[in-house]
C-alpha cells in the first residue's frame, strides 16, 4: 500500500510499504478516506522529536472497516468510524478511568503512558496517512459514524483536534457564561472556540497574528485579538473592563514566539496567568516537552519553563494539561456535528490525494497563507 | 488593650494599643481566648515582605463575641466563635461562589482580591494577637462553635491551617483510595496528611527532615519519609511499586531548602511532578510570591519558578493553588472535631499568654527542637 | 403606591398600598420596571394554595434602586438591578453553599426553608407587581445589570424563569452533546430548552399540546413534540433510534394533564422515567406540594405521587428536585444576555402596564391563545 | 464440577454440572476460592423472581485464574482476581463512561442494560456458587489482587456488597463532615455505612430493629436506631438537634417492613425524605422491581411507590439509584484494605464449604440470628 514516510528533517515521501493487517485478535484494519496532517507532525518534520526515519505518520484518520480479527464483535466490516490518535487498551486503570491518552499499556516506550499512531515517543505504531491502518483494541478505540460520506471534513476533525480543542475547554473548568481567552488560531485553537462556545461562552477573545486565522476565529462567533496590534493582554483587560476571562486555553505550545519572532516557552502562560482572573482555570493543550535540545535557553532544554509562578499561586489559579483522551468527548461531539450544532470542517484549507502529502506537508509547515488545515484522501485520484 | 505588633525584622513587642470596636453596622468584636502563630507570621517576622511596623499581628483566632454592630442578626453577643484567616465580604462574585479567599471586595490593595488580619498586602485590618479583634461582616465570617472550653486546641486550627491543609488536599483532587504526598511536615502539612487520611486516603506520605515532625505525622497514621535519609521521591516511589502516588499536596513554599539547606524554589514542584502519577493532581498551598527581593535567583526574584514543566504536561497532571477559602471547610470541619473524628490539636506544641509572644516567635522562627505550634491566650495570667 | 393585592379564588385588583421602605439597615427599595406573572402565580389565583387576601403578589422582579439602609454597601441608589424570587440572607448555612432557595433564615414558616416574594408559604414578604419593593439582604440579592433600558424584556427574565428553567438542566446533569426531553413548553420549560441548547445539547425536545408553545419551541432551535398527535415517549423514541434521551427536565407539576384533560400527578414523571436512558438525570423544576386538597386522589392530597419507581431504580436514573437558587446562575446568565447568546425574552407575549394586572391575570389564567407571558411595567401609563 | 442450582422456592441443591470453559476468546476462567450468599440471591430463592430452574446461582465471586482465551493479555492464569457481578464488555457507550452496570450488549433481555452472573433477567450467565465460573471479557472485568490468601474475607467483599454499600453513599452525594442515614443494617447497609467513615462522615446512623446488627454497626463507628425503640426518623432528630442528616442511603428495598411487620415499599423512602434536611441527597441501593406480582398492593404489583415526593421537592432534594458500577471502586477499595483501613470483612459470620449451601441458605433465609453473612469455599473440604 502506499504510505507518506518520515525521511529526515523537512523530507516525507510517498511510498509502497507492506500491507496494513490483524495481527491481534482484537485488530482492525481501516481503509482510509481521510487523514488529516496536523500542527504536531510539523515537530517531528522539522527534526524536532526522535521520530525514526521510515516511520509512517498520520494521526488523525478515518475511513471503513476493511477487517476485523476474531476477538473484535462490537465494530463490523464495513462500519465508517473515526480512529482517536490516542491507542487504548481499554483495561488498565487509566482506561478505565476514562484517561486513554496516558493508557499504561500500549506504549513499551520507558516511563510513557499513552499511545498513538505514526508519532515520535508513543510507540511502535504506525500511522493513518496511508491507504490502510492497523487499529489495535479495535472495539474500545473505534467510533463508528453514519454510513455514507456526508459530514466527512467534520468529523475527521474528531479523531483529534476537535476533543483536543474541548479538552482545552474541560481542563480550564470552562462554565457556561464564561468570557475564555485562547491563546493560538492554530486548528486546535480554533477548536477550542469552537468547543468553548459551543459549551456556553459568552465571549471568546482569540489571541494571534495572522490575518486569516483571526478571520475563521471571527466567522465562528469569537472576538479576534491580533498580537501584532498591542499586548494582548492589554487588549483583553480593556475588553473585559479590567476584569480578565474566567479561564484560558493554551493552544501555542513551547515553541510560543514574541512578536519579534523570538522563541519563548513562558510566553503563553505568562499571558494566561495575567489575563485570567483570580480563581480562573487554565487548559493546556499546546505541547510541552521534557527534553528540547532545540530550545532558546537551559532551562528549556530541560523542559523547564520560568513563568510567573508567584502570580499563579497569588491569584488561586489552577491548570490541567496533557493529551486529550478523545473517547471522552468524540460521541457527543458527533452527535453535535450529526445535529447540525457543531461545524469543525470550517477550518480546512486544503484537500489532497495522498500524493500531496510532499506538498502538502511543505506548504502547511511554511504555514503559508492560507494553509490552515490539509486534509489527505488516500482513495482519490492524484 | 494588649496586642502583639510588629517593630521591624525579627521584632515584635507586646504593647497597648487602641481597643477595637465596632466600626461599621456589619461589625462585630471578638474577645480572643485563642490566637496561633502561623509559620506564615515567620514571613513577616524575617523581614521577608513589606508589613508596616505597628501592624498587630494575627490571622488565626477564636474567642467570644463581645459586641455587634446593628446589622449583624445571626451571630449574637456571648457565641463562641472561629475567626476565618479571610476578611470576606459575602457579597461579591468571588464570596457568592464560595471563593472568599479572594474576596474582591475587602482588600483595597491595588490587583489583589482577598484580605486578612494583620498580614502584608491583605488589607488595613488589625490582626488578633491581641485582647480583642474587630471582625467585618461578621454574619459572614463567625463560625458559631459550642459554647464552653472544650475542643478550643482543636478549634483554634479552623481558622487557618485545618482548611488550608484541607484545601490542598482538595487542590489535588484527592480520592477515597488514593495514595497521597504531602511535601512539609510543618503544620499546614501535618494538617493535609489529616485531612488526606480523613477523607478516605489509602496512605499517605509525608516528606520532611526534622524527626519530630516525621514523628508527629506517623503518630496519626501517616508514612514519614526523611528526606535526609535519601531521596524522597526514590523512596515513594519504592514504597508504591514504582507507580508513583495519586496525588500530592505542597506545604513548603518558595523558601524550599534541599538537603544541604540550599534554597531552591522549583524542588519541591519537581519533586511532586515526578513522584505523581499521570493524571495526578498537585495542590499548592505552600506560599509563592510574586516579588521576591531575597530570593536565590532573578527569576525567582520575580515569581518565577522554573520547574519541570515539560514533564508536568506530558504525564497529564494538573495542579491548583493558592490561600483557602475557610468558610467551605470550617463547619464540616468543626462536626468532625466535635463527632472526635479529627483532632488537629495534635500539633500543638506550646501554650503561652498573651505577653509570651515575644519568645514564641523567637524560638518558633528558629524552629527549634519541638516548637511545632504556638498557641497564645490572651486572657491567660502570665 | 399601587400594587396588585389576592382578593380570594380568580380575582386580583389593583389598589393602593403603603409605601414600601427601608426596614432593616441591610434593606434595599427598588422602584419596580417591570414585573412579570409567573404560572405559579396562578396556583394562588386559582385559589390552591393557602395565600392569605390582601397579599401584594409578584416575585419577578427588576428595577431601579430608590433607597438602601445604612449597612448596603455594594448595592448603590441608581443601580439598575434584577431581583431574585428568593429572598437569601447571605449567611446561613445553605446560603453560604449557594443554595439561597433554602435559606434557613428568611421564611419563619415552621419546617420551610426558603423564602421568597408574594407567595404563598414563603413568608411575611410583599410581592413586586406594585411600583416599588422592599428588599432584604440587598447586597446578598440584587444583581447589578448594566444602565439603561436594554434588553429589558430579557433581563427581567432573570429574576425566576430563565434560572428555573436553567437549573431544570443542571439537575438533570444535562452535558454537552446530550439529547434532552423537556416536559411543557409553559415558560419554564421553553427556558429550560434555551438553557439546555446554550449549554450545548445535541437535540432538545419539547412536549406540549398547545401549537403556538411548540412553535415558540421550535424557534429557538427545539423540536416540538405535539402530545395531541400521539404519545410522546414513542415520538421521541422514534427520533432517537429507541435509546431515549440522556436526560430529562420536568416542567408540569403536580397539576398535570392527560391527552384527554383529566389530572395524573404520575404522568409526567412516567413518561421521563420511560424516556431518559439507562444512567441518565431527571431534573424536575414543574411544583410539585406536600399537600393538595384539591388533588384528583387520596394519595396525591398528601403530595404522594405514584410514579414507576422500579422502573427508576432498574434504569438507574437519578433526579434533582426543588426552586432555583437563582444567585448561582443569573450573574452568567445576564453575560449571555449582554453578549447575544442568550435571548429569553422571546417567549414575551403582553405587556401591560400595572393597571392591566388583572386583565392579565384574567386572561393569562385560561391560557388564552397566544398568552404567553405578561410582564407588567408600573411607571408605564396605562 | 460442582455447583449450587436453583430447584424452585425455597429449595436449592449441590450438584454435578457441566465444567465452565473459555468459550470467547476474550474469556477467563476462575476457580472459585470464595463466593457469597447474597441477600439478592434470597429474592429467587423466595420465589419472587422470574428465575429459571437450574440456573447456578453465585454473583458474589473471587479465585484464582485457571484459563484464559487467546484475547486476553492483561489477566494471567494463576492471578488472584475479584469478579465483579457486574458482566461488562467495555466498550459500549455505558462501559466507556464507567457505568459497567448498565453496559448495553451483554444482556440480551430485551430492555435491559446491564448483566450479572446467576441473576433473575441479568442473562443467561451461570453463577459462581460452583468451582469454576465463566467470566467473559476477562480483561475487563477482573480486578488483581494480591497473591496468597490474605484479606481473604476482606477481598470477597469487593465483587457486590463493599462496592454496593460505597455507591449508596456517592450516589447520595456524601461529602467530608456529612451527618449521614443508613436505612437497613443488612450486610449492604453494613458496607455503607462502613464507606461513609472511611470517606469522612462525621456521624453515620444505622437503622434496623435486629440488635446483632446493631452491634455489628456500632463495631465500625456508627450509631445503631433500633426502630422497634421508637420512631428512627424522630431519634435522628433529636439527635441532631432537629436539623436532620445531610444525606441518607436506602439499603432496604421493596420488601420493606415497618414494626408491626406488614410489608410498606414507601416507608423507608418517606423516612429518608423526613429525615435528610433540605437540599440533600438520597442514595437508593436497595432494590425495587417494576413488576413484582406478590406485592402488598396494586400500585406496588407495576412498581408504582407512592411515596411522599411533595415534600422530596419541597425540601429540593435529590436522589440517585440503581446498581453500582463495581469498577468504578474496587481498585480503590482492595488498596484501603490492603493499607488497613477498609475491613468489610466484619460481616462475616459463617464460612461454609460449597456443600453447605443448602444449609446456608435455609438459615440465612430465615434470618436466623447471627447469620449476617455466609462464605462458601467451593476447595474446602467439606
Amino acid at each position: 500500500m502506499r504510505a507518506v514516510v518520515y525521511r529526515g528533517p523537512f523530507s516525507v515521501e510517498v511510498v509502497d510499504v507492506p500491507d496494513a493487517t490483524v495481527v491481534e485478535p482484537t485488530d482492525a484494519v481501516v481503509r482510509i478516506t481521510t487523514t488529516n496532517i496536523c500542527g504536531s507532525d510539523l515537530h517531528m518534520y522539522e527534526g524536532r522529536t526522535s521520530v525514526e526515519e521510515g516511520k509512517v505518520l498520520g494521526h488523525e484518520n478515518m475511513g471503513i472497516v476493511e477487517a476485523v480479527g476474531p476477538a473484535v464483535t462490537r465494530i463490523q466490516v464495513g462500519d465508517r468510524v473515526s480512529v482517536p490518535f490516542n491507542i487504548a487498551c481499554g483495561t488498565c486503570r487509566n482506561c478505565l478511568t476514562g484517561w486513554t491518552s496516558f493508557c499504561t499499556r500500549t506504549n513499551p516506550t520507558e516511563g510513557m503512558d499513552g499511545a498513538a499512531y505514526g508519532y515520535a515517543n508513543m510507540g511502535p505504531y504506525d500511522g493513518g496517512q496511508a491507504e490502510y491502518l492497523r487499529v489495535p483494541f479495535a472495539d474500545v478505540n473505534l467510533l463508528d459514524l453514519p454510513a455514507g460520506t456526508e459530514h466527512e471534513n467534520d468529523f475527521t476533525m474528531l479523531s483529534d483536534i476537535f476533543p483536543t480543542g474541548w479538552h482545552g475547554t474541560e481542563l480550564a473548568r470552562q462554565a457556561p457564561g464564561d468570557d475564555v481567552a485562547v491563546f493560538g488560531a492554530g486548528p486546535v485553537g480554533l477548536m477550542a472556540a469552537h468547543s468553548a462556545l459551543i459549551r456556553g461562552a459568552a465571549r471568546v477573545f482569540v489571541v494571534d497574528k495572522e490575518p486569516d486565522r483571526l478571520a475563521l476565529a471571527r466567522s465562528i462567533g469569537a472576538i479576534g485579538i491580533n498580537l501584532a496590534e498591542g499586548d494582548p493582554v492589554e487588549q483583553i483587560m480593556d475588553a473585559t473592563d479590567g476584569r480578565g476571562t474566567d479561564c484560558g486555553v493554551e493552544a501555542v505550545g513551547y515553541q510560543a514566539h514574541d512578536a519579534a519572532g523570538e522563541e519563548h516557552p513562558e510566553l503563553v502562560l505568562d499571558n494566561l496567568v495575567k489575563v485570567v482572573r483570580t480563581t480562573g482555570g487554565i487548559g493546556v493543550v499546546g505541547v510541552y516537552v521534557p527534553q528540547d535540545p532545540g530550545a532558546a535557553n537551559e532551562g528549556a532544554k530541560e523542559g523547564r519553563v520560568a513563568f510567573d509562578y508567584g502570580t499563579f499561586f497569588t491569584k488561586g489559579q489552577h491548570m490541567g494539561t496533557g493529551q486529550a483522551p478523545v473517547i471522552r468527548y468524540n460521541r457527543q461531539l458527533r452527535d453535535l456535528i450529526i445535529a447540525g450544532r457543531a461545524t469543525p470542517g470550517f477550518i480546512v484549507s486544503h484537500e489532497l490525494p495522498l500524493d500531496g502529502a510532499v506538498e502538502g506537508y511543505d506548504r502547511f509547515d511554511k504555514r503559508e497563507d492560507g494553509w490552515t488545515k490539509v486534509l489527505l484522501h488516500p482513495g482519490q485520484a492524484a
